[in-house]
């Protein structure tokens, strides 16, 4: 089927309209009329070839969210009309351990990525969510609960399990304090889901000005990380830190935040090594530990949480024309919290 | 008492002959004859000021273990002519968390640590093992079970403790396959303590010389890292890499060795920071991981734990006349595996 797309043509070139062809489902397939599209940062990064290398013309896009559209005729989990959403893969080997433990996302062999990669067995790209149409297998598609408005669900295809599923993973308990590090659109969601969790939630950020923002998203407390100060007040605080910031800084002073035993998560990707001293981690029996995203089973646990505790993400609904400037925006840190494209605009 | 030591005089003097005051023992206190007392790296640190200050004239040593020549009138779990040991440090605050839970490593008033410290309440310098006696409250003293010969005892108390307490603490499992990188004093004792708790053992060491050493200490492998080829033929193969190596190395290459959920426990102390990419933890959710030394009741149960496992360091017997040419070898890492003073040679 011939589907409208925005794609960048080359590496660092602007998005602008392209047409794929989605395929017919198979047996197992779900086509899903795309509604809603999140804009996650590393649409830029892969757009921009800032990770080295690209396929393109490229569709970015992995926080999809529609309805099905149809259904392959072995698939028996979804019927057309269902809520659905898809997140950061499409396909993994399904035979090595991690996908056999339901963490597809550290598919030994490679999990398919669902943009700037290639189908398996075809070998055909994968186009993303800036389209109005994707065809998935039916074992890589997420149930998106009702209560969830389905635009501010999609975020949580990427942003929302990127920081759920440390959180689980590394034992968050009721009662625990956690500090969030940047409030961008992986920090609110951080901010959101640890609260939820039972968490107690302090907001570290370099700008002083987001102490209302990250107080009215729930946040129990804000210290702002550009005075010295508090490296020290807040020393030995914290059970965890959850580490949104993909610029480098400074981890060292970041885990003297951390008690006896504490963990800091990274989830941001910062684009060179940064100076990491021993000292910090052997004196305070620290952790420092990393996390993608999560697999489809906790993704499912994930969705399922959010609307049991009426967590979505903070969006801000743009027309596909608009992807350049989001783009522009997202850079300088000018959006609360996520830009999610509205697929209707395609039309 | 007045008795016999060695000390440096100042910062970077060479150690020679010198006389200390032993207190008599209060009602809860232990004096101990000490036999053999062992010589860590750290102590060449410290004598040469090299992690900045120093109370000199500094006696060294916590690697000590004797008889018990006399205890206090409240002494109750000691008698006269007992094995026993002190290590890292004689006192805490007995009153924070980590004291009350007995991880008085991490007291957050400061451990007083067995010499380069200060006495509580009196605040006279403490004095170390580098002598024939010294005195101890009791609840800071091991019992050396029968069964270890005493001069292979001592190195347990630092170099001993530094691995047994993170393999137990991170949870090392039978079966697990654990890479040991660096083999002195404490890489030495990681082969053997690993081993006696069942894990698979590969020890990992720039020098492809160490692999006879390696393999008659116990390790099922061994792999030279100046191989480049070691880091792709390894990668992913470790539940734990125990890093005993404090000379500046590149932790990314072995974070890659780790498979997912891995963990690496850094317990040599590099005197700069290391650039660390955050892309090896994040891509396989690894854990990058430090210790310091453990408790008095886990160093108690690495002791039985030695006793029962017939494990106990490799040392090489010296005077201590010989200490300055024995730090000298130290630091050529020209040592099997630990350097133990007899302090008969006091006499």
């Amino acid at each position: 089927m011939t589907t409208p797309a925005y794609a960048a043509a080359e590496a660092k070139a602007p998005l602008t309209p392209w047409t794929i062809e989605r395929r017919t489902p198979g047996p197992h397939e779900v086509q899903i009329e795309i509604r809603y599209c999140g804009v996650c940062h590393s649409d830029i990064h892969q757009a921009r070839a800032e990770w080295g290398g690209g396929i393109f013309p490229m569709v970015p896009g992995h926080e999809i969210v529609g309805h099905v559209g149809a259904v392959g005729s072995a698939v028996t989990r979804f019927k057309v009309g269902d809520s659905v959403g898809v997140g950061c893969f499409v396909d993994s080997c399904r035979e090595c351990k991690p996908c056999r433990d339901g963490e597809e996302q550290y598919c030994q062999n490679g999990m398919t990525a669902t943009y700037n990669s290639v189908e398996r067995g075809t070998r055909t790209p994968t186009y993303g969510g800036y389209s109005t149409r994707i065809v998935v297998n039916e074992d890589y598609v997420l149930r998106v609960p009702a209560s969830i408005p389905l635009d501010r669900a999609a975020p949580l295809l990427c942003a929302g399990i990127t920081v759920y599923s440390p959180l689980r993973h590394y034992g968050l308990k009721a009662g625990d304090h956690v500090a969030v590090v940047g409030l961008g659109g992986l920090g609110h969601m951080g901010v959101k889901i640890a609260r939820a969790m039972g968490a107690r939630v302090t907001v570290l950020s370099t700008s002083p000005s987001k102490r209302d923002d990250a107080l009215k998203l729930g946040a129990d407390d804000f210290a702002a990380t550009s005075d010295k100060a508090t490296f020290k007040k807040l020393a030995g605080s914290f059970d965890f830190i959850l580490d949104t910031v993909s610029a480098p800084h400074d981890y060292n002073a970041y885990l003297g935040l951390l008690r006896l035993d504490g963990t800091m998560i990274l989830v941001g990707l910062p684009d060179q090594p940064v100076p990491l001293s021993a000292g910090p981690l052997i004196m305070g029996r620290r952790r420092l530990v990393g996390s993608l995203i999560g697999g489809i089973r906790e993704t499912q646990e994930m969705l399922d949480f959010c609307a049991e505790h009426d967590v979505a993400s903070d969006i801000e609904l743009i027309p596909i024309e608009k992807i350049n400037e989001a783009y522009e925006r997202m850079i300088k840190g000018d959006v609360r919290y996520r830009f999610v494209i509205d697929c209707a605009s395609f039309r």
